[in-house]
């Protein structure tokens, strides 16, 4: 073998390619879900499956491991431990599963996500059953195969493809904290809420084309340059690309331009994200992101944190008038603040305000372990989501478009996800605290639509140290606290019941 | 060594991987013509590089050189056999280039053709030699070492990149041939054109809204299905993606339906030959495209041969009326056809009438020749460029836009691809001429807008073959005579001086 310097060196030109792949692979699955024509399913499935197994075959190759074992950290400065650690996790996640395992679970997401757009829109759960239950078998056979090599359960092998480091020991207290505060404070909320008398809702049609140039401002804003990012349409917002060409999604409804405005808002906090870590490290592990409890925590601070606050409206409130010809008592500072921040018990996650929020990512939470772990048979999740939905929210949607059919994310294959939403949630409200605390310049540059002092103070405290930290480091250092509820249960009592 | 049907077995299992791979190359250099911000270009110039990469190493991995030896055709049926014969053309062609090369002249690739978008929006030549400069080295480099290897000269090396077997020794003679044709025919047609009078222009703006419906209809017509296809826009025209996803661009120009009008026809021909080759045979190389020659001729064949005839615009006088609410004297069908079978000596290439397109051709063949072989520097082309425009057309442009800026060819790599533009023209002409004459439906149906039984024909005599005979070999069994100037300058003769 050669010397620890050099096998280090060779780790990082394989972990530049492996990053590449990875950087292609978000293209093709941002064009599958927001431009692809429908009979391209079959043939991007086949492309995605090859790369994901091109980037598995180069995690698992032989000489990546040796190497791997022939580094000591010792050798090694911080930034290049940080680096070394953040390999070998991945590779050790990777090592778990077959390349075949891989292959038969990347095609099946890609085709169950395809039979899932149908299902949704014929509201044919049925149609669903089977790709989905094979999906999940292979969901299942990963899960299994990888907590046998963390020695984790099944369920945290899976969290843990989204958030390192992640386990239900932690998520439990945090979300049975939630789950016995907002029953009652949602009740507290709507009292409220309906003696003050709704807000009056601004009245449409609103022009896709109008939203579009809205949504256009309002990403620029924020940060995002068109010169380096998209915006299009799909029938889920998201965010996806690379730092230097974010794609983001957004979808119009001509009746509510609030989804449009509240989905750009969230998808350029992810995509600020991507943008803000060190260019330098761009094609390292340790300088990719953290995971998704971070990376939702950018969205959601942005998107309910900062861009609902009296300050955001003070400067929003003129360039919605402009959009849309808004003039009347709709479109004063204070209704449409009001209106941004009302709350009610819905059927929708992702229309769902910050209180009822939770409800839908626990409910999600407890189906997918039941289905994990066989307690729930694929043919029952309907009705046991109309029984969750009851219990949590007093609400029972009419269909299943409205029900278990709305959210990609099983079908595409992401279980173990839903959790790190609410995670997110309070990580943002407990940095968008500690933000605030810190530099009384950021809400006062709100109120003018400038964004600077905010995006400079997470650059320097989140964005900019990539996978340096275990996220709950990283939010201990900059918050002087572990992820908690306190900060989000503060937030929500200072906006919804002190207001 | 295992026995010789498993090593072709494991070639078939390589070479689907490989084209798999080549699959999401097309998707991702459409997504960067097509999309792409800007911004993004040095990140997707690392992506495409690290693909080519991987495709190279795949080509020429020792594994698959040693099954190419052990394999003998005599084990093969016909079918395997022409498989074989592609994956060891394929390879041969590979092993002469070294990794290093092949990732090297990718990056130049993307990052020439990015610089070449600004230099031409710019009108500024001298920003474009630097990038150029280092790509032509690099293409001279790979044309080197592939002419030691394949045993044939520099250019002819470049040239079987796009068309298998093609050589300037059988170029040479057949523009030869039209170069002494052409400018004494040319001074006729617009001697008996003057004579009859110009056709009236339909008179604009013709909203791109309206161009868009109406290029859908015309991409449907001919048979394009848009469940598997997608038309957008950019600078240039350009068809690429898969046979299931199929992702043609044309650009509208308010002032001039007829641009968009006839490159929509024409790369819907370039998709349909992707569509039409058997499904069964997709990942394997004697499934793929012959070449550039047939390419071409199949999008011709649509765009000037079939759709430029009294049949065609039987059927669309009335559309494109319906499309631009036209009416009047320019709205005729004898002007309308006379309208879009007018020649004139112009400086655009993609604009250019099919009497005048070979002398922009021919243009280029002898530049780039030049410029490969040293006898041209760069900094002189734009010089040359007006030169060779004045004696071969009578024209001299006004800028290097409308000059030596305007084709995206050589910025992006694509040295020795010229000449299989009028290659094609002729195979068009002698196809279709085939065509019609075994087959008298064709012309009938066209009338109606029913391309179904040209399209029969085009399937079961030239894209249903795929790769399994070389192009000559084709065009002799389809229309029997090798590929010659003969029908071309019939078909000529007759829609322009018998009209």
């Amino acid at each position: 073998m050669t010397d620890k310097t050099t096998a280090y060196q060779r780790l990082e030109t394989q972990f530049h390619d492996i990053c590449v792949l990875e950087d292609t692979i978000r293209i093709l699955h941002w064009d599958q879900a927001a431009i692809m024509p429908p009979g391209g399913a079959v043939a991007r499935a086949e492309q995605l499956s090859r790369l994901e197994v091109m980037r598995h075959e180069k995690l698992t190759a032989s000489g990546l491991a040796d190497d791997l074992a022939a580094v000591s950290a010792a050798n090694l400065d911080a930034w290049q431990a940080a680096n070394l650690r953040e390999m070998r996790r991945i590779h050790d996640k990777a090592v778990a599963v077959p390349a075949d395992l891989v292959a038969a679970h990347s095609r099946a997401c890609s085709l169950c996500e395809v039979a899932w757009r149908q299902a949704r829109q014929d509201d044919d759960f049925s149609a669903i059953v089977e790709p989905l239950g094979g999906l999940l078998d292979l969901t299942r056979a990963i899960g299994t195969a990888r907590g046998e090599a963390l020695d984790c359960s099944l369920y945290d092998a899976l969290l843990r493809d989204y958030e390192p480091g992640a386990s239900s020991s932690h998520i439990d207290p945090l979300f049975d904290d939630l789950a016995a505060f907002l029953p009652d404070f949602l009740d507290d909320v709507l009292t409220r809420q309906d003696a003050a008398g709704a807000p009056l809702s601004p009245e449409g049609p609103f022009p896709a084309e109008a939203q579009r140039a809205l949504c256009r401002r309002m990403a620029e804003t924020v940060g995002l340059d068109f010169d380096t990012a998209r915006v299009d349409e799909s029938a889920h917002p998201f965010s996806s690309g690379v730092p230097e060409d974010s794609r983001i999604t957004v979808r119009y409804n001509e009746d509510d331009f609030g989804e449009a405005l509240m989905a750009v808002l969230h998808e350029s906090g992810h995509a600020m994200y991507e943008r803000g870590r060190p260019e330098d490290w761009r094609y390292q592990p340790v300088g990719r992101a953290r995971g998704m409890v971070l990376h939702e925590s950018q969205s959601l601070l942005l998107e309910m944190q900062a861009c609902r606050t009296p300050e955001f409206y003070h400067w929003a409130t003129p360039a919605l008038r402009d959009a849309f010809d808004g003039d009347g008592p709709a479109w004063t500072r204070d209704n449409l603040l009001r209106w941004a921040t009302r709350v009610e018990r819905g059927f929708i996650r992702v229309d769902a305000d910050e209180v009822t929020y939770p409800a839908h990512v626990i409910l999600r939470y407890r189906l997918e372990k039941a289905m994990l772990d066989g307690a729930l048979a694929l043919p029952d999740l309907p009705v046991a989501w109309n029984d969750g939905m009851k219990d949590l929210l007093g609400v029972v949607p009419p269909d299943d478009r409205l029900g278990c059919l709305q959210d990609i994310h099983w079908y595409a294959g992401a279980w173990g996800y839903f959790p790190t939403y609410t995670l997110g949630a309070l990580a943002a409200a407990q940095l968008f605290q500690a933000a605030t605390a810190a530099d009384p310049e950021i809400l006062l540059s709100i109120r003018h639509g400038d964004f600077d002092p905010l995006m400079r103070w997470l650059r320097q405290h989140v964005h900019g140290h990539g996978s340096c930290h275990p996220t709950d480091d990283l939010i201990r250092q900059t918050t002087g606290a572990p992820l908690a509820a306190d900060a989000f249960k503060a937030h929500l009592r200072r906006r919804y019941l002190n207001g």
